[in-house]
């Protein structure tokens, strides 16, 4: 019995799991290991050894004093967001955009470029390597310290591989091993999406941490949405999910779309659709910039056309909220710098059509996120990889075979 | 540094962490310690101290001999199916229905009576505390053995608390405590759905068990969704995913819904709507099941009038698939028992209006699960509960506080 007992401890070291512990230190706040423990469940032992685990890693600090219920001032901890660094970009039809950040979201390097992703993922993906490599070199950090790397791409991407499905806008990147290109250069693991997921990231990380059921919806030269369901995000068999785009709308009878099909919503409502309604009516507009613009100007027929375009979206986001039932919705997307008159057309209509049930708690608003909404999605995507618990189990166990071989 | 390094081996038991190994022992197949170890990327001694666990909590046994690669054969290990017992509750509007299962889904006992569930809470879950009660001394198992409870309600519900929500046909029932009033007789953690997800669930454990993105929909005298994404139930921000009843449907225009609401599918294609229209083409119908019967006797309107419901319900599934791109569309519910016709009415329409990259690899399929597809379900919200990592590190810290105060 005893022998037992002692062959059972021999897994201690490997036995910890210092992966849930950190997802309550992630909050930002410091703790007490006696808060730690309470809130998991866990032993004060466990919770000790685990926090051993996690500042060997680097991964969590001492953090001033706590507050004493008697006796001794126990320790606060915390993450330590400067423990490691991960990368995130995003790339677009004409732009590359990538930053090195620390463990809590914050930017410490960017860099930019304009280039087309039709110049094919040699070009794109080698100035992603040369610019992650020089943000390292300036903010002095070993590729040791890397993490992860994560990256969007304006098309359908098949998330387990990185690898993009037929996108339509990208030549030569179709079924493109994007990881294996940066992992000769970056060893790390690179998590690959389509622009308008890790767009829902972002604003969840940037403007609405504590909401785990929300949906980021694009309207631009197409129209998609990224869907975070119970906190996580869904890409659904295929990775297909949040195609909103080719909906059929009750406006669209007679409307041929490009898919070969008639009434999609974007055939309808998307920039190229407003532009073109706009040109019928002798305004002059060509791009979603152009309608954007003319709205800002107070073009009347603009406004008007903008606002039809929100109803239209707002059907189909109506049946979204039924299906999905979301806490907030997120308008974001070139046209939605049209302001309030495309969102009032959505609101109008998603407030009639769906359940009361659904829509009672339910907000719909303009992204809070700003620009960088794809480029902090593509971080916190990295992030979360980099942090998950079984990251962090695997890192420990790196650690753990070090510590015993050295004992 | 050495005594460092002993106190870190004091948390050694409570450090165990048996939840993953038991993931991959719950495919039923029989793993050695060895495979296990490569699986999860665990060492072998903490895959050794695991295993330890979940043996004293009589969750896994040995199972045979393995395939030797040279030298003693190693040892196999499987789930305990008979370690514990759950119990799984399907409450409809006329009936309950109860079952007591293994670990594994198996149903070893059952029972049944006809009961409206507007004679209230008290009368209806006082049957289920003795119907449990006794299947489970007809097993012979103690209380301790059991580990949870799953239920099913015919209404909304709100699933963290485990309470109805405004549920119309449930007088009584509106924010009463359901795992309350069975935990004062049954002390184990009660979890409550409503019909429709459990449905989800029991098509997943007994039809499609390795399909992780799974829409159930069931058309009866309503129309709603269970939502499998990610291989995770999707309830939303407030439990009214998957309403796909008051989505409004071209057909629709000039019908009115009971909701207040312009053409809802319910109000189209749901059983009663179907009735109605059979009636005004002169052949007597009133129920769901009159309209299956007719259609079963090959009455030529029926046929037709249940086809054109299938292309309403195909207009709402069509823009499900774009949005939430399942592997799998189940279609069950009463009106289903009419067979190919309603599938064939959804197929039409799913197919010619889903994108081809959602509808590639998509299924659209009758329910396999039969009558049992609710507490089937039942079964498996319960189970997934009792064998979730957090409820298994519990259970072993609880071990692991007994075995330390006998040292």
């Amino acid at each position: 019995m005893l022998s037992r007992r002692a062959k059972f401890r021999r897994g201690s070291l490997h036995g910890v799991r210092p992966g849930d512990v950190l997802e309550l230190l992630r909050d930002g706040r410091p703790w007490t290991r006696a808060q730690l423990a309470e809130a998991t469940g866990l032993s004060r032992s466990t919770v000790r050894a685990r926090i051993e685990v996690l500042q060997q890693l680097g991964l969590v600090t001492p953090y001033g004093d706590g507050v004493s219920t008697g006796g001794r001032r126990p320790a606060l901890l915390a993450l330590n967001p400067a423990g490691w660094v991960v990368a995130g970009v995003d790339v677009g039809a004409t732009h590359v955009h990538a930053v090195l950040g620390d463990l809590a979201g914050q930017v410490l390097q960017e860099a930019r470029v304009d280039m087309e992703v039709a110049e094919g993922p040699e070009a794109v993906l080698g100035w992603v390597t040369d610019a992650v490599t020089s943000m390292l070199e300036r903010q002095r950090r070993g590729l040791a310290e890397l993490a992860a790397v994560g990256l969007g791409l304006p098309g359908p991407v098949e998330h387990s591989t990185g690898r993009p499905n037929n996108p339509p806008i990208m030549p030569g990147w179709d079924r493109y091993d994007v990881p294996g290109a940066l992992q000769r250069t970056l060893p790390v693991p690179v998590l690959v999406d389509n622009d308008v997921n890790i767009m829902a990231l972002g604003e969840q990380q940037v403007h609405l941490p504590h909401v785990s059921d929300l949906v980021f919806i694009k309207v631009a030269t197409g129209i998609g949405a990224g869907i975070i369901s119970g906190g996580a995000l869904q890409r659904g068999d295929r990775g297909t999910a949040g195609d909103l785009g080719h909906v059929r709308v009750s406006r669209g009878t007679g409307v041929m779309c490009r898919c070969g099909n008639e009434g999609c919503l974007e055939a309808v409502a998307a920039g190229p659709a407003l532009a073109d309604r706009l040109r019928e009516a002798g305004v002059p507009a060509r791009t979603s910039q152009d309608v954007v613009d003319l709205v800002r100007g107070g073009d009347r027929t603009a406004v008007q056309v903008v606002r039809e375009g929100g109803r239209d979206i707002g059907e189909v986001v109506a049946s979204l909220v039924n299906i999905v039932n979301p806490a907030v919705v997120v308008i974001g997307g070139r046209l939605a710098e049209a302001g309030e008159h495309l969102l009032a057309g959505i609101r109008e209509v998603v407030y009639r059509r769906s359940l009361p049930l659904a829509t009672q708690h339910l907000r719909v608003m303009p992204s809070g996120a700003g620009a960088e909404v794809g480029v902090r999605g593509a971080l916190a995507m990295a992030t979360g990889h980099a942090l998950s618990p079984s990251a962090i189990e695997q890192a420990s166990q790196r650690l753990g075979g070090g510590v015993a071989a050295g004992a």
